[in-house]
C-alpha cells in the first residue's frame, strides 16, 4: 500500500520520467549508457583535480594484457613490486619512523615505529596488511601505508608480508595473518589492536576477522577499510558505472579479473573468507571505511558499511569528492590524503581501548 | 618529497597506467568516456534491483521541455504536484498519524503528530522541509516525508509549506524556516529540535542553519539531510560521471538547472544561502547524510561532509548500493528505505538533548 502510494508520488515529483515511461525496459533491464565528455573534478581539493586534469584518459586493458603463465606472473609481479619498491632507508626517512624487517611465527613482519607515539596509543598496535590484489606489493613494497598511518596516528604498527600467488594461493594470505596475530595475542590484548589495509588488504583484515571468529579468538578493537576489495566477484554497482572513471584500476577486466581468479586457485569466489562481504558481521569491532566518488570499489566499500550497521556495528564512511580508487596513497599530500589520515588517527584513538 | 616517491608507488601499483602513459592528456583535461552497458545492480535489495530492472531506460530531457513563462511553470507545478499529491487523510491512514494544517507566523505548516511518541522524543520535534527542487511538492504533499519520518522514529514533527517560485523565489524559502523556526523557539529550546529534508529540503536545512548563525539565534540540536541539493551550480563531479545513471534526477540539465535559475532569481548559484555548501560550517549540529552509489547528488552528499567534519562536526553518511536521488522516498518499502528511516531514528535519540 505504501509502495503504491510512494510509486504515485514519484510520478509527481518528477515528471520527466512520464516522459519515458512509455518506452520498453531492455531484456534483463540493461541499460545503454551513452558516451559523455567528463572534466577533472572542479570540486576536489586543487591537488587532486589538477593532478587528474595532468592524468592522460585511462585506458580499459586489452585482452591478453595480463600474463596467463606462473613465469609470467613472477616477471609481472617482479617488474610491479620490485623494481619500484620504496628502499626502507627512505621510506623511515620520509615517514618518520623506523622499520625492522623479521620473522614472527614463521612470517615475514615489518615493525614500524614512529619516533613519536601518541600517549593514548602507548599499549596499541595497528597490524597492517598491504594492498595489491593480493599478487603485488609484497616485500619491502608491503610497510608503505603501515608507516604512513603509523606516524600521522602516533601508533606502533606491524605490516604482514604474507605469501601470495602463484606460489601461495588462498589461504595463505589469510593464514599468515592469522598466524602473526596469534603471536601477537601471547603478549597484549585483542583490542589493543587494530587491523587493517586499502583495497586487498582492507579485504583481507576482514576476512581475518572472520577466520578469528571462526577459530574462537578474541578481536581486534577497531578496523580501517580503505576502499575493501570485499567482493572478487563482478557483482558491485559501481563497477560498471566508473568503469574507465577510476583512473587507478580502470575496469574490473584486466588486473582484478586475473588476481581473483590467480587468488582463489579455483575456490568460489564468493567463499566468505576470498570475498568476506559474503561473510557473517556480527560481533565485529568499530570500523572506518575510506572511499571515493570515482573509486572503482565504491560499492564494495558501501555494501560492507550496510552489512556492519545491520548489525549495529560503528561503521563510519568517508567518500571524497572525485577520487579513484586509494588515491589517498598516490596523492599523499593531498587534502584528500591529509584528511583520510586524521579521519584513521581520530578513529583509532576514540576506540581502541 | 612524499608526493615524488608516491607517484613512484602508483606506477609500482597499477602497471596498466604505464601502458596509457604516452597518450596526452586531452585539452583541458577533459576525458571522453566510452557508452556502457549497465545492468541492474544485483546486490541492491531484490526490491531495489527488481524495480530499477523493470525501469525504462532514463531519457535525458531535451531542450526545451521546461517551462519558460511564468505561466507555463505554474502550469507544470500544479501538474507535478497538485494532481497527483496523497490526500492528507490517505496520508495519516498509511503513516499512523495525525495532520494538522495552520498558519504559524504568517507561513503555512503542517504539524504531524505519531500515534506513538518514543520515550526519548516527549519533547521533541522534528522541522521538516520539504523536496521537489525549490518549485514543487509544496501543499499538501509537503508533509509526507515528516509523516513517514514521525511515524518511524516516534517524533513529533512540523512541515514548513514554504512559498516558493515563480511567485516567491529566494529567498523565501529561508525566510519562511527561518519565520516558523523563531515561533517554535518561544515554547521550546533550539536543541531539542532537529531540522532536515531531502534533496532542496536538505539544502534548505543547511541554509536556514547558516541563516540562524547570521541572525545570532540558538541552532538546533541535529539536522537531517537526505541527498542534499547543496550547490544548484554545474559543479558536482556525479552531475557527470552518474548522468542518464541516476533514474530519478536523471541530468543537471532540465528540471535541475531551470529550477536552479528560476530559485535564485539573477542571484549567484553560488550564494551560501542558494548553495549553502558555500557556507562557513563552523559550530554546525550533529548531521546524518542519506546518498546512493547511482544518487546524481552523491558528490553534493559527501562534499557536506567534508565540510563538517573538517570543522570536527559528526557528520554520518549513508551510502547505500545502487540507489538513486532520493531512492528511499520512492521504494518506501525496500530495506533500503527502512534502513535510511531506522538510521534517521537512531541519529535524532543519539544526538537531541
Amino acid at each position: 500500500m505504501i509502495k503504491r502510494i510512494r510509486s504515485r508520488l514519484l510520478l509527481a515529483a518528477f515528471p520527466l520520467l512520464i516522459a519515458s515511461s512509455n518506452l520498453l525496459a531492455a531484456d534483463g533491464g540493461d541499460w545503454n549508457i551513452a558516451s559523455r565528455v567528463l572534466p577533472p573534478p572542479a570540486a576536489a581539493s586543487e591537488a587532486l583535480s589538477s593532478s587528474i586534469a595532468r592524468t592522460p584518459q585511462p585506458v580499459p586493458p586489452q585482452p591478453g594484457m595480463m600474463p596467463q603463465t606462473p613465469e609470467q606472473w613472477e616477471a609481472f609481479v617482479e617488474q610491479a613490486t620490485g623494481a619500484q619498491t620504496i628502499p626502507l632507508e627512505t621510506l623511515e626517512q620520509i615517514s618518520n619512523t623506523s622499520i625492522e624487517k623479521q620473522q614472527l611465527a614463521g612470517v615475514t613482519v615489518y615493525w614500524v615505529t614512529p619516533s613519536t607515539i601518541a600517549p593514548e596509543h602507548e599499549d596499541h598496535l595497528f597490524l597492517h596488511v598491504h594492498g595489491g590484489g593480493y599478487v603485488i606489493l609484497g616485500g619491502d613494497a608491503a610497510p608503505s601505508e603501515a608507516a604512513t598511518i603509523a606516524s600521522t596516528s602516533g601508533i606502533r604498527s606491524i605490516s604482514v608480508d604474507y605469501r601470495m600467488p602463484p606460489a601461495a594461493p588462498f589461504p595463505a594470505a589469510v593464514d599468515d595473518t592469522i598466524a602473526v596475530y596469534q603471536e601477537l595475542l601471547k603478549t597484549m590484548p585483542a583490542n589493543k589492536i587494530a587491523i587493517g589495509g586499502t583495497s586487498a588488504g582492507g579485504g583481507l583484515a576482514f576476512a581475518a576477522v572472520h577466520r578469528m571468529k571462526e577459530l574462537g579468538l578474541p578481536l581486534p578493537g577497531a578496523i580501517f577499510a580503505g576502499t575493501p576489495w570485499a567482493d572478487l566477484s563482478k557483482t558491485s554497482d559501481t563497477l560498471y558505472t566508473n568503469q574507465g572513471i577510476d583512473r587507478v584500476l580502470i575496469a574490473y577486466e584486466g588486473l582484478l579479473s586475473a588476481a581473483a581468479e590467480l587468488y582463489a586457485a579455483g575456490e568460489d569466489l564468493k567463499h566468505p573468507l576470498i570475498s568476506p562481504l559474503y561473510g557473517d558481521f556480527s560481533g565485529f569491532p568499530p570500523t572506518i571505511l575510506i572511499s571515493g566518488t570515482r573509486d572503482l570499489l565504491l560499492s564494495d566499500t558501501v555494501r560492507v558499511q550496510r552489512k556492519l550497521r545491520d548489525q549495529g556495528i560503528v561503521a563510519d564512511l568517508h567518500v571524497f569528492e572525485g577520487m579513484s580508487h586509494a588515491g589517498y596513497l598516490f596523492e599523499a599530500a593531498s587534502p584528500e590524503a591529509v584528511s583520510t589520515m586524521e579521519e584513521i588517527s581520530l578513529f583509532f584513538k576514540q576506540h581502541l581501548d
